[in-house]
Order: C-alpha cells, then structure tokens, then sequence
C-alpha cells in the first residue's frame, strides 16, 4: 500500500485525535501516505479529505475531540453510497482505510472490507462498550472527568449533608457508572446490566444516617433511568430528598488521559500494521494486557460484557 | 476579647475553609481563641461548637466545601431562637462572631449585633452577588469549573457541529454566566439583569453557520429560564437543534482557586481586625481592589450589580 | 484606520491567545481588518504577518501560549530597524499596532509611537510586574499552576513529615511567591522585595515541629536565590534537612485561568479602542478595579510594588 | 481473623489512602477490626496504631499522600525490632497484616510472615516497578501529572521554538518516561533499561528543525542522568540549547486518577481476602487483567521490566 485514509464516526472521544496521529505517523514511518477523511462516512463517500503530512498531526494529541470531526451517516448502510465511496478513495489512490469509531461505525468497516475496500477498525468511544477489547480510547479520560466531578459535588453534599443523584453516560453499558462509582466511593451503582434493588438502595442511605453519616451519593447509568426519576421514587417509597445532578456532554471533552493517549497510540499503530500485512476487516483491542486484532464481526455477534465484579466489591466497600 | 466564634451559613462555596483558616489563625495571632460552630445558625443556637486550634485548621485550605458544616435556618429568624443562641455563646465565653455566607446570612449576623452580640459578616458565595463587594469568596473558583466544563463542551460541539446550551447557576446575579460566557467566548449569554433579544440569539447562530462555523455555545443563567426552555424556543422559532448541559452542582464543589484562598485569607483577617478594634454590625468586602469593611445594612438596602459593560463586550467579541 | 497589527513578545503567558483574539475581533467589530505578526517585533522589521480573520482566531481562546509565537528581539532597539518594520507595514496598509508582551517589549511600542507609528501596550507576563496595572494577562493562571503543584507538593509532606522548599519564577518581582504562598498556606515565603530573616524561617520550621506539626513550606523567588542555596543555609545554620522542587517551565504553560481570558478580553479590546480614538503610545491596565489606558512611559519611570500588605498577612497566618 | 492491621511504607503515591479505606471497608464487611498503623513499621515496632472505623475512612478516597503517613525504618531488617513489633501487635489482638508500599516494604511483609505474622503485600508506588503486577497503585496519576506538565512547557516551547528536556521520577525503571513519553508525544525518551544513542536525538532534533518543527521535548529518567548533564552533552556535541525542567516532587502528590482509585480497592479487597482465606507472604497485583495474588519472594527474585515494545513505537511515532 503507498496510500491509506483514517476518519472518525460516531460520538467522539477524548483520544480521537492521538489516534489519528498515531496512524498517520505509523504509516509515514513506513512509507506509506495517509489522507485524513471529514466528517466521517458522509467525507469518505464524497472524497471529502486532505493528505495529513507530519506537522498537520502536530500539536493535537493533547486535544479532545477530533480534528477530522466526525457525524453520523445513516445513509451509508446503503451498498451505493458505499460504493461510491469505495470509487471516490480508490480514484484517489486510497488503498485501505482506519475507522476510529464506536461498534455502529465497525459495521461500516465490515462492509467496505467485504466490497473490496480493505478497512480496519480503531475502538473509539467514551463508554468501554466494544466487545473484543478490554478498553477502549476515551473510556479513561470520561471516567476521570465524572470521578472529578463527583468529588466537587461531595464537596457540597458533605457540607450540607445531602444525597445527591449523579446520571453518567451509558445506555447499555454501565462501565462508566461502574468504575466511577468505585472510584467515587458512591454509596449505590445503577447500571443496565443489573437490576436495582430500590429496598437496598435505601437501605444503605438509612444506615448511612444512621451511623451519622448524613450524606450520600448514588450513580445512576442513563441507561437505567433519569436521574430525575430515581429522585420521585426515593421520595416516594422512603421520603428521602436528593438531588440531581445530570453530568451530560462535559464527559465527552476534555484533555485525553495519559492512558487514552497511550492506547490510541498502540490501537492506532497497530491498526495500521494490520492494513500494511494485508489483512483486513478486523478491528484492534486489547486483550489480557495484549494489543490484538480480531475479527470485526465479532465485535457484532458478541455483547460487551461489564465486569460485574467491580459491582460486587461495590457493594462491598460502601457498606 | 478572649474568644470569638465563626460559623459558615447559606450554599457552601469553595474558599469557605480557607476563611475558617484565616480567622483562627488571625485571631491566634492576637491571643483570641476561636469557636468553631457547627452547622451554622442551627448550631448557634444549640450552642453545638469546638475550639479550633492551630492544628485543627491545618490542612483546610485547599479543601472544598466548609468543614463546619453549614445549612439554611429559617427559625433563625426569630429574636426567641438568636437570643438563645447569644445566650449560650456567651456562657460559652464568646464575645463575637465572624459569620461566612450570603446576604440571607447576613441578616443573621445584624440582628446578633443589634441585640448586642458583635457580629461581622464575610461573603462566601459563588454567586458574586453581595452588594458592597466586588468580589465573594466561591465566584473565582466556581467560573474557573464552568469555563473548564464548556472547555469540554466545546469539544464534542466542535467536533460534531452542534450547537450547546450551557445552563449555569445564578438566580438573580448574572455573574457566572457573565464573566464565563466572556471567558468561554460563549456567541450568546442570557442574564437576569438584561432581557434577552431572542432574533440576536438566533441571527447569532445563523450568522456563524453562514460563516460555516457550525458550532455555537450559549450560556444561560437559571434565573432566566431552564437550558430546555431556551431549546424548545429555538427550535420553535428558527427550527434550530441544541443540545443542552445543566452543570448543576459540581459549581459549588472543588479546590478552592488561587485567587479565592488568597481572598480568603485577606477577608477573614479583616473580619477579626473588625471585632477587635471593637467594631460590629459590618461586612467585608473589596472595593477598588481595596479590602474594607462597610456597615451590614448595606448589603440589604442594596443591591448586587452585574458588570454589564462585560455583556457589551461580550457582544462585540461573539460577531 | 483600516487595518491594524498585533504582535506577542517577550516571555509568553497564558492568556495572550485570548487577547490576540480579542484584538481581532474587537477590530472587526469596528470594520477593521488585523494582521497577526510572526514572532514578535523579529517578525514586524520582516513584515512576516497574515491577516487574521474571524475564523482564524476561532477555538484559541482556552490555548496556553501564543499563536503567533513570539521571541526577544534585541536589535529592534535599534532605530533603523524599528524603521524598516514601519516601512514594511505601511507598505502592506497597516496603520498601528498592539503589542501584547512585558515592559521590554513596551519600549519598542513607545519607539515606534514616537517614530510616527501609533502604538499600544497589553500587559502580558506572568510575572504582574507591570507598573501601573494591578494584574498582567497570565498572572491568575501561573499563580494557579503554582499552587496546584504545592497542593501536591504537600500531600508527599505531609506523609512523610518532610519540609520542602519551592522555587517560582520572578527575578525582580515577588507576585508569584507572595500570593502562591498565602494561597498554599506557606509558612516561609523569600521575595526580593524584602530582605528574608534566616532565624525567623528556622524559628518559624522549629515552631511547628514543636506543635507536633512535621512538614513546612517554604516559597523562594528565584530572585531572591535558587532554592538549593537555601536548602543548604537552613542544613548549615540549623540542621534542617529540606527537600527542594524548582517548578520551572511549568509555570509559563496551562489553559488560562477564568480571570486571565477576561482580562485578556478586557485589555485587547481597549487597547482597539485607544488606537481607533487615533491616541497611542498608551498602555492599557487594571486600577481600582476600573479598565483604563496610561501613559507608556509611565511603565518604565515607575517600579512595580508587590502588595506588601499580603506579606505581612502571611507572616501572621503561619504562625 | 477477628482484627487485622495495615501500614503504609516507602515513598507515598496517589492511591494509598484508597486502599486504606478498601481493606478497612472490605474487613468489616467480613466483620473483622482494622488497626491503622502509624508511619509504617516504626509504628509497627511501637505499637502506635488506631482503630480505624467505618467513618475514620470517610472522604479520604480521593486524596493523596497517605493518612497513615509513612516512612523508610532501617532498623525494620533487624530480627529483634520485627519480634517487638510481633509482640506488640499480638498483644492488641492483630492477627494479620497489610502493607502497603513498594518491593523495600514487602521484604519486610515476607520476613513477619516467616516469623508467624501473616502478612500481605499491596503494591503503592509511583514506579510501577513491583515484579508480578502489572500496574502498581499511584502509577496512572504521577503518568497524568507529568502529561499535563508536559503539555504545559509544551506550550512555551511552541511559542518560542525552544527544546526543552524534561526530567522525570525512575531511577530504576523507566515506566514512568516511557508512558509519558508516548502521551506527550516526545521526540525522545532516554530510560534506564534501555542504552540511549545521543547521535539519534541530536538528529531527531535538527530532523525536526529541517521540517520547520522548531522545537522539541525530551524526556529522560533521573535514572539515566540529570536533566542539566543532557542538556550540557547536547550543547557541547552539537551546539543545541535546551532549558531543563525537572518535575520532581510534584509527580508523588494529586488526587488519584479514577484507574489509582479503582486498582486500590481491587488490590485493598484482595490482600483482605487472602489473609482471611488463611493464607500469607503473599503480594496481590494484577496479571493479564486479572487482580491474583502470588508469593511475596516473586518480587525480589524477579525483576521489573518495563514494556519495551512502547519504546520501539514511541521512535516510529516520533519521526
């Protein structure tokens, strides 16, 4: 390969950008050119894009979002936009391509893979819900992000000794609301994976006070409901007032983590010796400490899996 | 005097332990012992408080929140439960009290002096709103989280072209949403103070996608109205999608800035200054970038003004 | 006039790119076209400038550093090339200048003023030596940076029971050591605008371990000595074993701080205003709380005074 | 076990009090009592130690340093002051031990175990050097803090082309450059495990130079040689000046990041479970993923080794 593209799909996440610079650089260390595609799949069926050179990656691992900027594309589920795509980059001399992206943006890969266009998938996305890896780039850097947060909000909670309600990010995985709740020392996790036990939750409050400890902060994944929602129940069922705080896009932003930046290098490098060894349709992890590659369709056929100890020792530690 | 006492009142703010801090070690200083009253007012009244020695203050000064505790006390309000407060104080060997908090806690501190338990008042506030000063111990820090967070805001708005609503704390006082919106370089920001000109609002945001700048932040103060309503107007009236951040409570929280210990320290030094030369019924504040004390009454019969000239600014620099 | 020049010299500091910007967009504003000028007044005798339009200046306002780089020039203090930069810009239609640095760079702004070639002063360091205006553009952030690593400095201290001396910046001017050090509860802070008493930073070390308190912080300028000079003096003089941090480069670098961008606002769009007025060699500042421009030459004939008055409060803190 | 003890030992790192509050929290919830030992084994020798309850770790999960404080005991090796302390602890009824620190703290963990006191290794260090784990606690937070001091001189390095050298924590292993390296993007980074080439960065540097990249960051392990010793080498081999910052103490100190956090209650809950099943002269780390737990004398026999395979890509990264 003389020529390959990258572009990034889907939510953004803190690391998009060390990514982008890692292929880039890999692939200019081996010789090999790397065209930078906008706004996702809707630039690589226009051929929207540009020759990244050294310095145009220079100054932005340090960056949150991406560079490249990024969309979603519903229309490029279809075979002919797919296509045209495919005849856009290889006009162009593009002859692989890298996505950085969540799994919706994989199926994309898939497909030009399958159509002859070779590509390779980067895990990109802030809620760590990929199968096939253990991490995924921005993961970290979101957690830091709610954990920072939820240590100002304890600020205030424990001066006024209230309960607080924190929403985080995550419609099907808890990973977020998992990690930073043990990392916050939250008095309860809700997350998609697991029922609640509203009687628990409630539990753990009046034995909270009851040890004098008037203050109290629970998690809840988005996935599971409203923060808001869970404040009328807890009102209703046990007369507890809380407040809500409903974190939102700040835990897309920010500064990558060292760690983000470290994986997005790895994942990025990786990605690209991928393309130059021939192979394709495959997407890049890390597996038992291991960066790897596997099959993207795993990442389809398979469901991220949250690592439910972390909810155990929890439950555990906030006695 | 022998001993005084301080207490925190009112929404904790950032730099309140930092003002504890001050005042014990001012007041150490001179050979005064200090109280630390618990809960504010409430404790006042129950006599519920502790000396605070050299050693009991260190290491505070970089913590959030107040380690007195502090909470709203309606029944302060009446001369029966203030009298028993002073009752007890004074049993207690107390001769005056430093009151940190807002101006409803500043009622408080007057009626103690009228009734002849010297009192004086420092603000600690993140609201910025206490007449007589330019600056209240929390503001600082609390604008230095909200431009950190659409910092992070603008990233995934950038990277996805969206347009934010940024809805910030501040009832009555515009200040957070100013200066932040300024700091931020925010296209739009809605304060109390001023009525907003909704066709600026949208031309605003019409005017940058002509420019093909695609993203915008606007800031909304809670006192104008929700960050959703301002969403459904918009959408309403020029069919334009935002997306909306309520960043609620973690304003209240986190490590105290630079510029809000060093406040800190200043007011609470003045504050003992006030009792021990003797004076009462006075807040401090800064005033031509000069610390000084004015009466308490001040703080009621006026009333806190925005810089506006920061919205015309704000104005000329969003084109 | 139709067009104007800006320029950042000197050190850099945080807050510079915020002014850049609001010199542009204050400009524009007004109808007036801004060329940004490469690497200080190197860059203004090549004439190597661009025009900087609204877009140019978009998402610069969080960047540490200066995007139009800047350099010591030390030739421009000669008259013939002070006068090849005048020719160059008039060639290219550029009627006045703002200079965005320290008070060196505030000399070549008053030669080129005096030379026909209107010009205007915006204080950026971090130092806050600039006489006539209470803070310079970059201060709050260093001063932030500052004392966020002390914060952390303090938390190995405070484990280890260890005392620590901390180097910051400031050759002539105690602003960083004398705020960092209230602000992180020092108990010794060096500045060179006071004569240091060893016996009272010894006694002071000696005191809190007699309170049982183990750790002490001590804050040198650079100024006054480097911080391993006065490691070895307290080991010499009194036994004392110190551990010394020399912040460094650190303190130049960071996002600014809330209070910088507004500053950085403020002072750009006056210093707009002034040359549009068609008055120059001004500088602009903060006194009395109040925005407001004076004579450039004021800020060489005058010396800047550190405020003593939180040197005296600190002694009386750390006792 | 009805009553265990834990210590903190060696140099501190963000984390420790994490696991305090984890093998406190995770004793209990088993009904077992948590002695909190004072400055690490002195401590253990004298028997100063305290119930540590419930409340006792409350709000500690989120700072640095170690609220146990910490030491280096030389005269812990001797046979006679490890039996004191035995005796003292088996008098208080403690059964168990947990140490938290780095591989000088678990010879002494390994040689109580042989003396019949039960005692388990946490690995708390700023080096990730423990042989058996693959992260050590404190780790992710000293990499983050010297990230964001990179990204801070980066700033000024850009604005004013200069080089910087950057002098980081590793006198043995070289982790901590490594990452940080490769999350900052430096074009150099000199650790012990490997023999650096002084001809590849000079041309890494003028590389850049020709490329118009005017400024560069290296980074090198204390280890290797102190930052000014390069920076001369560099000067006097080839005429390249540098300016040196040294991180120094700053990099044991912070809040720990969210993964410190999160490894600490891993690794507390599991020295508590090991010791509870019985079992002793054990260190728990984590191994492909996975927290285990394996015998302590692993961790002297082996030896650290920091993952090369970053250096490699940190070169082809960093052309």
């Amino acid at each position: 390969m003389k020529r390959i593209a990258v572009l990034t799909s889907g939510g953004d996440s803190p690391g998009m950008n060390a990514a982008i610079r890692a292929v880039v650089r890999k692939a200019n260390f081996h010789g090999v050119e790397v065209m930078g595609v906008y706004h996702g799949y809707e630039g690589f069926i226009d051929g929207k894009m540009e020759l990244l050179d050294l310095g145009s990656v220079g100054g932005i691992i340090q960056r949150g979002g991406t560079k490249l900027f990024s969309s979603r594309c519903p229309q490029f589920k279809e075979d002919e936009y797919q296509l045209q795509g495919i005849k856009k980059m290889k006009e162009a001399g593009v002859e692989g391509l890298v996505v950085i992206g969540g799994d919706g943006s994989y199926r994309g890969a898939l497909e030009l893979t399958k159509k002859g266009f070779p590509s390779v998938g980067v895990p990109g996305t802030i809620d760590n819900d990929i199968p096939g890896t253990e991490y995924t780039i921005g993961f970290d850097t979101a957690l830091n992000t709610v954990v920072e947060s939820i240590d100002k909000i304890r600020d205030t909670a424990t001066s006024h000794e209230n309960s607080f309600i924190v929403e985080v990010m995550g419609r099907d995985a808890g990973d977020i609301a998992l990690w930073a709740g043990l990392a916050a020392g939250a008095e309860s996790i809700l997350i998609p994976e697991e029922e609640y036990d509203i009687d628990d939750i409630i539990s753990r409050i009046q034995h909270g006070i009851a040890r004098d400890k008037k203050h109290s902060i629970i998690i809840v994944a988005e996935g599971v409901m409203a923060g808001n929602e869970l404040a009328k129940i807890l009102k209703e069922k046990a007369d507890i007032t809380t407040r809500v705080s409903v974190l939102g896009h700040i835990q897309r932003g920010g500064s990558p983590s060292a760690r983000d930046r470290v994986l997005a290098g790895l994942f990025g490098a990786k990605a690209v010796e991928v393309l130059l060894e021939g192979r394709s349709g495959r997407a890049v992890g890390i597996k038992n400490h291991q960066v790897y590659d596997y099959d993207l369709e795993e990442a389809f056929s398979n469901k991220h899996k949250a690592d439910l100890s972390l909810y155990t020792l929890s439950k555990e530690l906030s006695i």
